[in-house]
């Protein structure tokens, strides 16, 4: 620590403190008190509490003062901003530190992708913690940007802001003992390993624990969130822009157990940090769900610190950051100040932190061999069906479906009578010339095309479209503007959203973005697109782990039995 | 872990596991709750909860199945016996594993105590970790066997089986900043860091915590314990055989609190471990003083283990070691059976685990340099008075008195009439020859004289005595014996107790042990002796940190001034 010397004579009370945090209603989370207390800061951190003399003080006035939140588990790329963008979002919510998963960013850019948000948080008000993404490709059976191996893991590891190893996805090959699995694990030399197992009960959870995997944020019952804190597993309780998974595993939590829970969100759409908030949104829902204030709070702060070993993280006391909120009541909890490193960085919503430079980008992420029509065009075979994909409205599953083709000029074609449309799927980042092309049902447009360089997890270019014209007129487009995501009606760009960062996020301010999404959305709608959110959808249907079927740059993937299929059903 | 692949085909429920306990209620720390359950075992470890196929089934016919016992702080050496005795006594009482603290043999023996106690604890059936030293000196007015830096903290720190630097009991040193007790928290790199701070309040225990102190094991009021625990200390609630604080701070432990609070117990006579127990006294006690059952278990166990990250200890779930305890009732807590690593070590307070054959004895540590009676004459100095040490009885402080000498042919002697006896301590480490020489009162001996090579925390040679001829045969008798304590009645020698192990711990079995130190107060009490435990008040005549006046090898310490003072009085 900078200048220990100094701050001991303060916290002796030999020198005047920085700041005094007068008059405030201290919330405790280690005796799990409130109670009246002054909070004396120097160079960023908490010196002492009780009464010390300070060159300013800050009256309260009786105010709460609570610790700045974590969120345990977060994908920043969800939310298609930059770093200091992300953090004028959230930071008026009360967000200290995250810990982050740069899935995304990898599966793009490999570590220069890591080394990217490391260098893209430096000076915002927040602090970021790294987990190495473990699963990078998600399967064999896509092209990524990358490949990360359990040496690259090791290598990293040590890192101070690394964390740990981020949720390990293959979550069979863990707890069927799969080699290259368990070294990712080991790689995590006695750091924090996420887990990610929606839905794994039983024997084969008990074999992912005994693997090493000590936290999970899938569970979407009750049940399966018990099952999983018995045996060990520390439960980041997910409340995110998709999976709304708090309603559900919040009763579980008791005063008895409650150290081993805490908030994560996991996704989250840009819209949706401003609409409703971050972790603090998951305290007040937990809150009104009957929770104390008390242990949401620890949920919030302190509980993810000690999982993932931010020592000076998520509590009042000294030593710790002196990230602090002020509120008026705690039931309602709306955040009415926040203070990084003892410096005001928000008020009344409003950012009031630093204005953080954005670090150079990435290099252009966009390496494409695309032929255009050609590589597009189905051959029809002679009275054979296709097998679909069709969409599960709001989810990431999807189903398999046989239908009869519709066949023009010898060429399987789109058919929009029976909503049957053309998918497409580019290779980008290494100029391959792979094309995969399938068909989907339940987008509904009448006509143009919807195309995206987000598409989970390998982040290729995925084009839904009624003509094979417009779905090369958004490749070229989306070629164009160095990723992003596009609408196209009779070969001219309706909306478009460029996201030149790994073709995942922009470089512009968030409520231009969100305006830029809600602009696309529309464009779809006008198209004839019936889904509530079209983009996020065609973003999944690469998804090659989830079932059923999906479809990657390489075909068709059978996402049951892990392997290609044919588009043509015997 | 060794055979992970097999143990995961175990877990699937491919694989018989080694052993099944059955039909237990299982008392899992992670969620806070007791219900039935199947636990399967393989090569140690819990592989899965639920039901298994195994090659062992144990029935326990509905008993309690709780996680073995942790001891988040303790001096192995104040039993007198060695680690496998110790052992011996406390696993039927369901000790699992001990946060170490070897301060009495690295005072003696350097970073050669450490290996030492390393060695001895191999094959126990416990698991010990240990906290490095971080006092050794303990001040600059006494002769230690051995000196310990931060550099020597650093180059341990390492080690698998080091938990973190043991309690920085120099308070004072840290949070007035003293580079050389800042560097030893530094070389603690990251691992815990133990404080001991008793009745520090206020500002100065603030910059305590500052400084990186995040644990406190010496509270004896609820108000103090609340202080450190508000600050972010977990709170190791002791109760040993001298400092019993227990039930003056669990009143503050609260659901909400309790994953920041341990049991411990510091120092524990070899007795008291036949007598009452180890840390299922301390449940006991705490339940019998309206904790829930639940609560004080996670206190003896997974609230240790997180705290030291003991990260396959403390509770049992897929991949921890297979520690457990069978209890019939949870309220009396009386520990039935203990497993280790899966294997029956103690049955109805039977120890029944592996004979483990003592390990090397360290080298003789009694390397003295002693003239006999010249060396503890004392001669007068006309008209002078003389400051004299006052016990205070059954507490380590004493008090400074001043009174007239009593003299004899021109030296000055005891004086049983008022109860003041000459008090010598001969440095035995290094043949320095330095013997300090002083009075004492609150003995009571009419004649003889007692000596120890137990004597904190340089463990020098202590004798108080009537005559000089029985204080020098004393000196001579625990020479010869390479290290112990004894009684001399007119030269013979009337009780005594070999610790040839550094001149603190006996090679003989834990009863024997027990029977000579009753032996040896019997002795005392024969001569005359008033006190309940004279050779522990003997033992921390020395001891130059604590208040008021202590006598050295150097001589006599005023220690409230901390410097060295003479006996006689202006």
């Amino acid at each position: 620590m900078r200048n220990l010397e100094h701050k001991l004579s303060v916290a002796r009370g030999e020198a005047p403190a920085e700041s005094l945090f007068q008059n405030a209603q201290l919330v405790n989370v280690f005796s799990g008190e409130i109670y009246p207390a002054d909070v004396a800061v120097d160079d960023g951190r908490v010196v002492g509490i009780g009464p010390y003399e300070a060159r300013e003080v800050v009256d309260l006035g009786g105010a709460f003062l609570a610790p700045g939140l974590i969120d345990g588990h977060f994908h920043v790329e969800s939310t298609m901003v930059t770093v200091p963008e992300f953090a004028r979002a959230v930071v008026p919510h009360g967000t200290s530190a995250m810990v982050i998963d740069p899935h995304e960013f990898t599966n793009v850019l490999g570590k220069e992708g890591i080394q990217y948000v490391l260098e893209a948080s430096k000076g915002v008000p927040i602090d970021f913690f790294v987990m190495l993404p473990s699963c990078i490709p998600a399967t064999h059976l896509e092209t990524s940007g990358a490949r990360l191996h359990a040496a690259d893991l090791a290598e990293m590891i040590n890192d101070e802001r690394v964390a740990g190893v981020a949720e390990l996805m293959n979550y069979p090959g863990v707890f069927l003992g799969f080699a290259s699995e368990l070294e990712k694990i080991r790689a995590g030399k006695g750091k924090p390993i996420d887990g990610h197992a929606p839905g794994l009960r039983g024997r084969n959870l008990n074999a992912y624990a005994l693997a090493g995997i000590r936290s999970d944020h899938e569970s979407t019952e009750l049940e399966e969130a018990q099952e999983k804190l018995r045996l060990g597993m520390h439960l980041l309780v997910r409340e995110g822009s998709t999976e709304r998974n708090l309603e559900h595993i919040v009763p579980l939590v008791t005063p008895q157990n409650a150290n081993n829970c805490s908030f994560a969100t996991d996704d989250k759409l840009p819209g949706d940090l401003i609409s409703e908030g971050h972790i603090d949104h998951s305290i007040r829902k937990a809150i009104s769900l009957g929770l104390a204030p008390i242990t949401a709070i620890q949920m919030g702060s302190i509980n993810t610190a000690r999982h993932y070993r931010l020592r000076n993280h998520g509590a009042i006391a000294p030593r710790y950051w002196a990230d602090f909120l002020v509120l008026d009541d705690l039931e309602k909890f709306v955040v009415r100040r926040v203070y990084k490193k003892g410096k005001l960085v928000a008020e009344d919503g409003e950012y009031r932190g630093p204005e953080v430079a954005a670090v150079k980008q990435p290099r252009n992420t966009m390496n494409i061999c695309f032929r255009g029509a050609d590589d597009v065009a189905v051959a029809a075979k002679a009275g054979k069906s296709i097998r679909i994909i069709e969409i599960v409205p709001e989810q990431i599953i999807t189903n398999s479906v046989t239908v009869p083709a519709k066949v023009e000029e010898g060429q399987v074609v789109s058919d929009t009578s029976r909503d049957i449309l053309k998918l497409v799927v580019v290779e980008r980042h290494n100029a391959t010339g792979n094309v995969g092309v399938g068909f989907v049902r339940g987008f509904g447009l009448q006509r143009g095309a919807l195309g995206s360089t987000v598409a989970h997890d390998a982040h290729n270019v995925v084009v839904v479209g009624v003509d094979d014209s417009d779905i090369v007129a958004a490749v070229a487009t989306l070629q164009k503007m160095g990723g992003g995501q596009v609408a196209i009606d009779s070969g001219r760009e309706i909306a478009a959203l460029p996201l030149p960062i790994a073709g995942l996020v922009s470089d512009r301010p968030l409520p231009e973005v969100v305006d830029k999404i809600e602009a696309l959305k529309q464009a779809a709608a006008s198209l004839g697109c019936s889904l509530p959110a079209p983009f996020m959808s065609l973003s999944f249907l690469s998804l090659s782990p989830i079932p059923a079927l999906k479809l990657t740059d390489q075909g068709l993937v059978d996402a049951v039995k892990m392997e290609l299929t044919s588009l043509f059903v015997d």
